[in-house]
């Protein structure tokens, strides 16, 4: 049985690692969830990471991580059972150290996707994760949920851009495993287990990070195309042509559109009709190769083959920040329109346009609502919103929402996907993991669970009920 | 307990996958170890595989999985102890499915890397995991010791080429997980657990594979360099300049080409002088620049830098199968002169070079040996491996081999490399993880091996004693 993180457990505590637990520890980004904090504690190195597990060990209290507080699905939130402690990494902020000719970077937990970006750009790097959240999320966050993001297509998801880590087990115990090898065969792949654990079986403090060199030649495209299965053959196109060279593939939607209009008017939109599908394209290229040339090039083979109707090639690196602004701009511009429920799934390609088919045609039948699909298409990865039709809030859809969500899911399920893509389990999808998971993984996952955190200390109630 | 493979298990397990138990299933290809086969059984598909570690389970006995045997660490190679089952994979050979649009392929576990390949490039895509053994080695075992390979500096190794898998957990339950998903962060990644295990925490039955498009340019140079930092600045310099399209980047040195000589001497080699160090430099890049300009381009900037000596660039598919042809051979001219010692191992790039400085002097001190340094250096993993002098024979060095290796592996470690790169522990090197491995994570790694195979059946001995 747990207990609260109380007086009698702050007095174990390394000294001056409390905070004050403010609001900032208990809320997330959509405000709907809100966690309770018995204490907060925010170590300044590793070693006092590991006196604060070992102390809440002792106590049978909950830990609960805290990176940026990004998350959403609740896995940094934890509302029932006995109060936690909440263990900040926001101190632990060094980069520790950075070799540009090895294209690695070691980071603490605490430093922001975006400092970490800077940093790598300071040695002519670039660390190739991205996403919207990326001024608040902390590199601890990002890998303990295999963040994504808008670049997995070419770089792979926060797995496959990490080479080590160090850790504290619920134990206590630090794993040094801050390898910078490409190749290390020599074991268990515990960082890849505790990277996507969403801190159920440790602490990540820091992490080596894979940098990669910045292309010689970078472009963006935004091209407006009949379908999302244009889109895809164009995708097909554009990898066979450019052989690795495509960065980003993103999906926007006229819906999207039309809620930044809606969201910011200022905006200035390069297609005066709002087209319905869209896709952003970003290439990275060697040198010798210039990118608007082959974009110019990818977009004449489109019009050629009947995918593509229309588009601009960004001519300067302002008007390719434009585009990216249209893309980034999205989630904000839904939330200024308030969804009625929001998936993050992810399909096999070919399943993609069929499932955007049915899903609409399903959703037409159960009543007047607008859906907003967008996001990493060149992964399979859909943002699948639904919203209130016009005239409309979200709380006249509170007696469908369940089910909604429930039917999407099962139709991505029935086609070999996944009803979490890049977001994970939290709090908020431990149910659906449950239901969808394999038996044989989930048991396998409760015996590593049980194995690692006897207590059940770490994280309790996220990824496994 | 465990107790041996013998008539009373071989009459629980399902009809018809007994096999002779010949030499083939307990022989490994340096012909050092030899193992038992209480009994052979091959499945034919997962439900009769796991049939089969339901009854070992029942029995107590010992299931060693095999493939296509060509691992070098002996995990393969189960020599004490009560005699065990090797469990074949050889009849589980259907590739089920294969998706160009998506590029991914699903493999049974006895798939050979090379029927693999083939069947990619005829839907003209490739599967970019290439090493010598590929003709023999399968897909189970390639994922299971999460293989390299030449490709790796591109593509990654085994565990970056694969997406989901099926596999039998040591409780006889079946993992359906073959996902065909770029992204799903749905729980624990068991996938990557399971990858390089080495068969100790279940049996792969078949991958989802990752397929890539062919490039458009393809092409191959070799480079004489100074040194292997010469070689590692042109690296890093080639990464600049044709962002990710450097698909393998491969060392060889003087010994490598005398050895080829005498070993080969009706293979024709391209510098009449025997050069200390060259670069096998393979580019694969984008539609519009063409990989010989993109080569003599990095040649002469190469030559400018005073990197590159000299150097041809491939004028046609056969030259560059040539040149490949070279660095392919290098392992079978190290047979025909018998290795005192072969190391794999691994470095950060930056320690590379300082590495090998230092462990030729220590070598030189030590005795009159001739080093084999070559491999994968844009990995930093190198095959490091030791000869007689002229005129003497490996026995010569009985004595001292065990010291060489150690000291050897100690260099490595203390620069924060890897005693095994890629070949994996096995058995040959449980002791070396055991001695160099970091604590925590040998005890979580124990927790896991406890955890899920309580009865110690899968491939005991191996990775963990």
């Amino acid at each position: 049985m747990l207990t609260p993180a109380d007086a009698s457990l702050a007095a174990r505590l390394p000294q001056g690692v409390l905070r004050d637990p403010g609001p900032a520890y208990t809320e997330e980004p959509r405000g709907r969830l809100k966690g309770q904090a018995g204490l907060v504690a925010a170590p300044r190195d590793v070693q006092e990471c590991a006196a604060i597990i070992r102390a809440c060990a002792t106590a049978r209290v909950a830990v609960v991580p805290r990176g940026g507080g990004t998350g959403l699905v609740g896995g940094q939130i934890m509302s029932d059972g006995p109060a936690p402690l909440i263990l900040s990494l926001e101190r632990m902020t060094a980069i520790r150290d950075i070799f540009p000719d090895e294209g690695v970077m070691i980071a603490e937990s605490g430093v922001t996707l975006q400092a970490a970006r800077m940093a790598a750009a300071g040695v002519d790097r670039q660390f190739p994760l991205s996403l919207a959240s990326q001024g608040s999320a902390q590199i601890g966050g990002v890998m303990s949920t295999n963040a994504g993001g808008v670049n997995v297509l070419r770089f792979g998801n926060a797995r496959a851009l990490c080479l080590g880590i160090e850790a504290v087990l619920p134990s206590g115990e630090v794993m040094h495993d801050l390898k910078r090898l490409r190749k290390d065969n020599t074991g268990y792949d515990l960082r890849d287990l505790l990277i996507g654990a969403e801190g159920t079986l440790g602490i990540i403090t820091a992490a080596s990070l894979v940098l990669a060199p910045v292309p010689a030649e970078q472009g963006v495209a935004l091209l407006v195309v009949d379908s999302p299965a244009a889109a895809l053959r164009l995708l097909s196109l554009a990898q066979a042509r450019l052989s690795g060279g495509v960065t980003a593939f993103e999906l926007i939607s006229g819906v999207s559109l039309r809620f930044l209009d809606a969201a910011f008017p200022e905006m200035r939109q390069p297609f005066a009709a709002r087209p319905e599908w869209l896709v952003l394209v970003e290439v990275g290229l060697p040198a010798g190769l210039p990118a608007d040339a082959a974009l110019e090039g990818l977009f004449t083979q489109g019009l050629e083959a009947g995918l593509v109707h229309d588009g601009v090639i960004a001519q300067s690196g302002q008007q390719a920040a434009d585009l990216w602004a249209l893309r980034e701009h999205i989630p904000l511009a839904n939330r200024h329109v308030g969804a009625i429920a929001s998936h993050d799934i992810s399909l096999p390609l070919s399943q993609v346009a069929g499932f955007i088919d049915d899903a609409g045609a399903m959703l037409a039948g159960l009543g007047d609502m607008r859906v907003n699909c967008f996001g990493h298409l060149g992964d399979g990865n859909l943002h699948y919103n639904l919203f209130p039709a016009p005239g409309r809030v979200r709380e006249d859809y509170d007696d469908i929402r369940r089910d909604l969500s429930q039917r999407i899911h099962e139709m991505v399920v029935a086609r070999g996907g996944s009803f979490s893509a890049e977001h994970g389990v939290g709090r908020l999808k431990v149910a659906d993991l449950a239901r969808w998971g394999d038996p044989a993984r989930l048991t396998a996952m409760r015996a590593i669970k049980g194995a690692l955190d006897p207590l059940g200390i770490m994280n309790p109630g996220a990824v496994l009920a």
